[in-house]
């Protein structure tokens, strides 16, 4: 049996532990997607205990206390952060098997040197070490970044942000990693929601009123000139459906302006002219095209009520239509116009297409890649189905690796959980007598995956 | 090389070992979905050999002895119960990795103490053991239930069945175990079916003519009154696909009662009426709603032809609708009026959009389960996905666990057999360092998944 | 640490070691479908070198070279032939993982005895090496084949081919093996594509000029009967959408022959009657009808521009109808017109529903079968799926096995890949205790698996 959690977590054979140990734990971490609040990391924002780090905006934990039947108000609600936290410690046995389980205890021993399983009875002593540890030096915002190694970090901002924040952070040398803004264009897409309309009223505001068609795309691109002046090299588009077809957009938008129902057809018409349009655009300034694709959200009508969006109540959807999908990076390739792009699935199903998918269109260089696994996937098994997925049919080595796609300061323990998996696979082909054991090239091809194709492919250089 | 399906058959460590042997292997069994015939068990059926035990009425072995190249006459014809017992061993070498294969060993080891691979070598000293047991003490069905330890039994019956036999079951205090009704109303709610009208004739006929929306409505909600007070805890839904709208179910009733054809809106208006209005039903009176999905049924017409449904022409068709699915759980959560409702796929491909599914219903408590691999995928991976799929996105240590499903007296160990998997994947979670050796907290966990959550969850009190 | 890819690649157990020395390692080869140019073989074609012999038209290794940032002038470009496998050697490291990688070596061990790894250190020698001996004995086409010890090739033609190649090799009594034709009527089916009217003409020309239906059908009778007289035992469909409906075909032909915009279900009607057609003439003469379901072709136009069909810029599509191909099974079978039938899907997801449709139609013995792992599926895992859902839910050992769907005369190897992975699980299933190890089963059901399903399916004779 072996040891719970100990320096070889995930790591079976000789090969794996070499590789990992020696190459891979040590490699800086480039975060080229996540959800981290900017203001935060330059208020240097600390917290008083664990609750407030672990529970105020994870939807895994969250998710993870409801269906352990704990109530709502010691999850979002009212409750103290030291009850909140407990029943948290309290449910942890019961999380066995599950991502949380392993994230929470690899983030307690990196973080703050705790090697014992988080339980009911552990908790009391966790809470009070970890609350005057955080109260300590080194615990604010960027120090919890700085210990992790973190080199870059893309936060995921709308078109219509003034980037205040980090522009604040460019001026403060002081800070041992980037912040760069992601360009994040969903509210624009998204034409069949409320929030299209006050977003092209905020965008308005800050780069000349928006009438029709021509007007949006004058104001999108001076807001891209803006985010790249500010350092961003990747935007993000997320899709419960990817719709996608060709006509007139401007007619749609005159319909969605003023206020008439759009058909499925003419969504797809807006989206697919708008897509291409950014897609050009991102193309002209080195920037990389992620597209998130296949969640289904606000589920819970209950959730969604007392809490709002992002509560926890969004899952797995619908698979991605594969033909259109293709059309629109087709179209954009034929006009010499396709941008780096990721493109990442929450259902499973779409593993295999999107993977295949993205070598289609290598005609021009490997500009399309086949992205990590995406959140609710983002556990042992589907860090090992994407990293298998690209063995198969995509190209791992070349592969810009991990990211945390988080809301949470600590959570860049996710880079090491992937890093394990991804060398314990290495260490079986090479065991196995798959691959040859060759330390030199197998250790390149793990910093490669680690952070130096990421750093190459966005253009960061670290 | 281990030994054949020994004491410790699917359990390759220690910790596997002691789960299953000090935890799991003794449990009672609550089977809360299966198609027993209640009038057998009242009846105490016997057997004159294995044969009629095995190949009466299993499509699985049926479908087995098909793609050997079988002749029907051996299969469903009139052979002899020793021709067919003959052919059926005499292939069972070719079913090599099939759970077929795994269950047939199974039974032969717990009900009848032989532990020889069965094969045309040893079916002759088989047949005469079994036929001679069979025919001895201990065999009836009542006896066959009682040696695998079953505390509950829910059958699956219609709305208009007048549970004859149930209600007899009732008062015999003899049966060491409870059988139990479940409310399957999928002849009221496939009203694109010819079944339909007979369906709502022969209701009617129990609890008052049904010729509109509400009749319909008042004559099930009589029928559920009925099935609870005889003990139902449990109701059964199948989809071939699911179709969910809004709209006047009345209108629909109306065209289908003058035989006139329905559009897939007015199905899925209709569906949807009923679904929301038998969920809230439920709720009330703490039923538990199963809804299995994605078969695709009765594919060979010469199969129907010649012998009619459940023939073993069955198999896995489409994927399930998440955005339909998400839709109806919502509607009724919205309304207060979510029951426990556990979610069965039959399409591998739903797996993850199931799992993830559930949780997002666990505002008000954790009501929606993700339930255990269903019939075609009812073998050690789908066995083994469907854990992987609750720790990974859902809680496996609340999962209701196992079911047979079956319609045959011996089938029961099929319990075993998800037993054995599930305490060889703790087993291998603890013996490589992901979770940490605790045997009370493991060993609770077993008992709770082998029976302890069911009879939470369904309340049925053993 | 095992040695790199030695005798016993992929092989764990001593099991799997007996099982594929003894009993598969040298069994024949019986390729029942790929894609070899029959006047190659005739011909005796030579290669100077191993870029020809590997990168010629190897698709699998130009999307490698792609993805990994190769320039298209050496790939499919004019640079020299030393300079592209310079280039391929280069990256051969970086293909960590994918099947091109064993594929590769497999084949510089069996057709030219190099043990040593293909990279930058090692191409220089290994290209002297293989060009001095390309250019010698025993390397010639019909050479490289008897090494592999094939004895029955089905290539792939189409109905109006005159098959003259296939009749001279019908007279060369020096080869060792039989080469015959298949009947692959795709761009007869695919009335909405350009290639269709060609195609008639073409047909037309040689059998009867085509009108409408009935002359349709009448030259693809000929032309079937032209076929089997030539030897062909199998015919072969491509689906991007299995499209299947009832209807007149006549009327849809003579839309499409006005030249015509058809809708997708006047498609659906047309391929609906010709697949119905052509099963039942398929099932009279004996021959197997294969379908090949859901690749997404041509993505890039950079690509199709360049180089036309065939470049590799085709992947893994849209998942399979199970309603409609049930329903074109089903009315197959209900007319006593159901051929012997191989599944193929390119979509992962469809895994689960094509091997359980195929046991659905064993009525009237096991005529369908699902097939192996097809193109961008054909990897370790991909082959471990298919093996898998036919243990689980179709029957492996009445499997016809493996097949290499190419275009390469060396690529032979993949028999062998597949036959170490298949006594690999075998073997598990033995050493684990699922099975009993009963070497005289176990070896026939692996050569059975081998060749000698194939040959009894497909009548071969061998």
């Amino acid at each position: 049996m072996r040891n719970f959690m100990d320096a070889d977590f995930l790591l079976s054979t000789e090969t794996a532990k070499t590789l990992f140990h020696k190459y891979a734990e040590n490699c800086p971490i480039i975060d080229y997607h996540n959800h981290l609040n900017p203001k935060e990391i330059f208020e240097r924002r600390r917290y008083d205990n664990l609750a407030q780090v672990w529970l105020e905006a994870d939807h895994y934990k969250w998710r993870a206390m409801r269906v352990c039947g704990i109530a709502e108000h010691y999850i979002t609600g009212p409750a103290s952060d030291c009850e909140k936290f407990t029943l948290f410690a309290t449910i942890m046995p019961r999380l066995i098997g599950t991502p949380v389980y392993h994230w929470a205890h690899l983030e307690l021993q990196r973080y703050f040197g705790i090697y014992e399983p988080l339980n009911k009875d552990t908790c009391n002593a966790i809470w009070e070490k970890t609350s005057a540890m955080l109260q300590g030096e080194g615990f604010d915002a960027v120090s919890l970044l700085a210990k992790a190694n973190v080199k870059i970090l893309c936060t995921t901002d709308d078109p219509a942000d003034d980037l205040q924040w980090h522009l604040k952070l460019k001026e403060d040398k002081e800070i041992p990693f980037r912040t760069l803004p992601s360009f994040r264009p969903d509210r624009f897409l998204h034409i069949d929601q409320v929030a299209w309309k006050t977003a092209l009223e905020q965008l308005g505001a800050r780069y000349g009123t928006i009438t029709d068609w021509e007007s949006l795309k004058a104001a999108l691109v001076k807001s891209l000139d803006f985010f790249a002046a500010a350092g961003c090299k990747v935007t993000d588009h997320g899709f419960l459906r990817f719709r996608y077809a060709n006509g007139d957009p401007d007619h749609v938008m005159a319909k969605a302006l003023e206020g008439l129902p759009l058909t499925e057809e003419e969504i797809a018409v807006y989206q697919g002219a708008l897509l291409r349009f950014l897609g050009a655009e991102y193309e002209k300034r080195g920037l990389t095209m992620q597209l998130h694709l296949g969640p289904i959200r606000n589920n819970s009508p209950k959730l969604m009520k007392a809490f709002g969006a992002d509560a926890g109540g969004d899952s797995v959807g619908a698979s991605t239509d594969a033909f259109l999908l293709s059309a629109f990076l087709g179209d954009l390739e034929a006009a010499d116009a396709l941008p780096k792009t990721i493109l990442y699935n929450l259902n499973p199903v779409d593993s295999t297409m999107l993977s295949t998918m993205a070598v289609n269109f290598a005609a021009d260089g490997a500009k399309v890649q086949y992205g990590a696994a995406w959140w609710l996937l983002d556990h042992i098994r589907g860090i090992s189905e994407q990293i298998d997925q690209l063995m198969e049919t995509g190209l791992l080595s070349g592969s810009v690796g991990m990211l945390t796609d988080s809301r949470s300061f600590t959570s860049f323990a996710r880079h090491e959980y992937f890093r394990r998996i991804l060398c314990e696979k290495l260490g079986n082909l090479v065991e196995s007598g798959q691959y040859p054991w060759d330390e030199e090239t197998l250790g390149a091809l793990v910093t490669d995956i680690c952070y130096r194709n990421a750093d190459a492919y966005f253009g960061f250089r670290i």
